[in-house]
């Protein structure tokens, strides 16, 4: 079997122009990065904005397991399938990070014959824009330090600093440093912590931000510190954001790449999905619609994350209105949710799988509160048997979504069509109706009370006495009005990773809470969240390798 | 008058395929970064290696000061000059840093009418070559702490790491630090400190590389710590080489920018000029010269530490035979070595001048000594008086110089004609017989000895202990075949700043002593070297701003 990378260097991409050209961009309106790669300009993303959006449709997924479910690669399928049946289709999709490539996870461009491509320059410094985000963020940590080390006019709290350097690398021993060490003209000492880029508020800004203007009123606003009296400091305050939006220029444009079937794919931003909203661009979410009559995205982690976060704080501040959600789900996963050992996941197993689908069921009735249309599909695999994924079909036509099969990981754009026609059906068949899970002007305390209750099935929530205060401050400084950014584990609709399934009779507990002023919404962090991983005994980096005519292998 | 960027964002560029057609590169073999910027590809550089070289010309300058040299000017005029004269010439640049665009040094791009451009993207981003520099040092980084925490099996002293992160930033806080601090999980407590990107070594390798082959030998060698019982440990040794080469692939080939007469300037690496080599890389100077009938390079600092570390590390280690020099000075930096005070500069003073001119002097023994023809350039400024630049040229004819006066700031190259046409005198006329200052098989003390006596016109070298103990250790490491690379002030011929002219009477301190194994040198710092700027109390980042068309202010 080959690997991903394998097909990945034996597809014939077209020039990027032609890609373009599938939309009717002409070449002056894209920024080349090389034959394969380009930017759109910023006269194009003008240009377009009175027309008519296309529809949106969103790919999500249950809560993710060791099995793996496939999210972008049904992404990536769909949207080949709809190419095959000759609509016109983009793809939007977030960009993956450099860090865990050399780590353990792979990097993010799908799989098989699903992927987007050039996917070496993808998964590496693809167009620089998180290169721009780490120099922004780090200049404004410079700026900061600066300043206090220039006599401190602000009265900036050495204690009371907030805002972390970034770096877009695996490295743990970055998590928590003291800075300033050396003699007077080495800076004041103070403990200081790196982010995984990813991680950066900045990242969420560049995703929220609609064009230039609102990306710097976006970054002036950036909480970095508080006073000795307990004012909030801002990049503006730091004299900042001219710097860091003229190092953000280019990022800011959306990026065009091509699926291996050549379907157009805008990949562009990519925030975490615990402390972040997890979605790619609202610049390139617009631009797409504004460019196809059919546009697939994707958000991170499971839906009680990620879709979640897509509705309630991209399309709430964004002004969209998806059409449609393709929920992601595998016989395997849905079987390991049932408390099977991944080693027997490959044996028929009905009762399991009986088990297990409450993950499903609980996921489809979240969806199903925000008012948008859900198909369900099963990304197959070959040993799901076919009571197995007829059980399936059955659960889901009982709560009223369309479901199809999909083998996009084998097939590509082939293994797609029964999907895309299920997604067809569903868009003319069922009209969406929209609609946030809370209004803005409900308090913070209850709207994290209503996403935990709502979508994650808790009977209640609990606070620790910090994050109690701090929610206090933020609702002081006026800013309650915010989302909020639940950071929780991924792997469980509770905030404990163990709990498979669909669990009950839990409370969620929210240890930590803060601000992105910028971003504009406020993170409640429950559990542990790692925003710097760590490499791992055999990390990834020991077997990527590039020859002399530059050809790399060993990247996944 | 209008500033550089102001110049720079009127110019009327031509797309970069027409800049490659003047050197007959086939669009086929750019990899495009918008319309203004390729990079050269791999193809292209094999393709035309077996080809003749052209004419290889260095700019070099006496001891700056802060009156200002303008050796990045004169470069760039001359190489316009040429085009001016139907010559096929290229310039071939060092790409300049981020981090002091935002501190108070401009960028590099040239000034006037004599500039490189586009000039936002060169001083910014750029095709992105320095942050995969960033990225690659700090994996490295990441690798080695990495392999500490998972049991360090190769024994490791954690005192004894010699490998530094590094950010393009100016940051004061960074330079030294503890990481590794939090619990178990979160790595080994121990001192580290931050470099600026462009004194990594990796840098230096990147600049010195023949190829892909090449810089993977060179990054595997590099030195990153020592083990407890004081044996080297390498890249190679933390399996961390494929996977830097992977991230520098791209990096690894040359830029092609315009000057603002559409004249082709190879713009590539930038490493620092004291601890490093200061020289851009030698992949595209060779590409150069095999493109270009004339190739007008540069190197860093005066001619004491960049022409000196041109000769003796790039020409000795790449096989270059530069054919002529160019040494820049001006009138104002000539009075200010002679005792003028910086306001009263523009104040004609022949006495003065007469006085300062013996740095003028030594630097044109010192280059005469390496046996290349020396052209000497005045840049002019408003207030030169024709008896001071009349002193200046009889004072060079009396050497056996040829001289021009320049005025490439104030019109391009159409002021560098005079020099041009005394340049192309001097490859007539004169032959060169270039050779560097020492052989290779004298020992590491010797080549001190030789540099500070010869170049710098000391009495003697003097060694702390530990300076003399890592001699030892590199020589029987078995690398004493390997140049000196000598990190000195800028600011004076000798190792004190505050003396100017030509001092004498004074020998040079050697406090450490280090080998860049990868790179292929062994630095001798004296003195205090930075290598990690600070921000200054109002930093040029306050003046910088984008407006909402993209287009950057206050960057200079």
């Amino acid at each position: 079997m080959k690997s991903d990378i394998e097909i990945a260097q034996e597809a014939q991409m077209v020039h990027i122009r032609e890609v373009a050209a599938k939309l009717d961009i002409p070449e002056d309106d894209l920024e080349l990065y090389g034959k394969y790669k380009a930017k759109l300009s910023d006269e194009l993303i003008r240009r377009v904005s009175d027309r008519k959006d296309g529809k949106l449709i969103l790919v999500t997924a249950i809560n993710p397991t060791p099995a793996g479910e496939g999210k972008t690669t049904t992404s990536v399928g769909l949207g080949e399938a709809f190419g095959r049946l000759g609509k016109r289709a983009v793809i939007a999709l977030r960009e993956p990070s450099l860090g865990p490539c050399f780590g353990i996870k792979g990097g993010a461009a799908g799989g098989g014959y699903a992927q987007v491509v050039p996917m070496e320059d993808l998964n590496l410094h693809f167009t620089g824009d998180f290169h721009a985000i780490t120099s922004a963020n780090n200049l404004l940590a410079a700026l900061l330090d600066n300043h206090i080390q220039q006599g401190n006019e602000l009265g900036i709290d050495p204690r009371q600093i907030v805002w972390k350097r970034c770096m877009d690398m695996n490295d743990r021993v970055l998590r928590n440093i003291v800075v300033g060490l050396g003699s007077k003209m080495d800076g004041m000492v103070r403990e200081d912590h790196f982010v995984i880029t990813v991680a950066s508020e900045i990242m969420a800004i560049l995703c929220l931000a609609d064009d230039m203007h609102d990306l710097k009123r976006r970054l002036g606003r950036i909480i970095v510190a508080y006073t000795f009296d307990g004012k909030p400091v801002t990049a503006d305050d730091l004299k900042a954001t001219g710097a860091m939006a003229a190092l953000l220029k280019d990022a800011l444009k959306p990026n065009l790449i091509q699926t291996l079937e050549h379907t157009p794919a805008i990949v562009h931003g990519g925030p975490f999905a615990n402390i972040a909203h997890g979605c790619n661009s609202v610049r390139a979410t617009k631009t797409a619609l504004k460019l196809a009559d059919y546009v697939i995205t994707e958000a991170g982690f499971g839906a009680d994350l990620g879709a979640e976060k897509f509705f309630d704080i991209k399309c709430r501040k964004a002004g969209l209105a998806p059409d449609a959600v393709v929920l992601v789900a595998t016989v395997r996963a849905l079987k390991y949710n049932g408390g099977v050992a991944k080693a027997d996941l490959g044996t028929e197993n009905l009762d399991a799988l009986k088990k297990g689908i409450v993950n499903l069921e609980k996921h489809i009735e979240n969806l199903q509160k925000f008012g948008v249309p859900v198909v369900v599909t099963l990304n197959s695999f070959v040993t799901d048997t076919k009571a197995e994924t007829d059980y399936v079909e059955q659960f889901c036509r009982e709560r009223g979504c369309e479901f199809a099969l999909s083998e996009v990981w084998e097939k590509g754009g082939e293994g797609g069509i029964e999907l895309a026609n299920k997604v067809l059906l569903t868009l003319e068949q069922k009209e969406s109706h929209f609609k946030p899970l809370y209004p803005d002007d409900m308090s913070l305390e209850d709207k994290i009370a209503t996403v935990a209750r709502e979508i994650y099935g808790a009977d209640g929530v609990t606070y620790s006495a910090a994050a109690k205060k701090e929610l206090k401050r933020i609702t002081d400084m006026g800013m309650s009005s915010f989302p909020v950014c639940m950071a929780k584990t991924q792997y469980s609709l509770s905030d404990d990773q163990t709990k498979l399934g669909r669990p009950n009779g839990f409370t969620i507990n929210v240890r930590e809470v803060y601000v992105s002023a910028g971003a504009g919404f406020v993170v409640a962090v429950t559990g542990s969240i790692m925003t710097m991983p760590g490499l791992s005994k055999n990390p990834a980096a020991y077997g990527i390798d590039v020859n002399d005519d530059g050809v790399i292998t060993g990247l996944f």
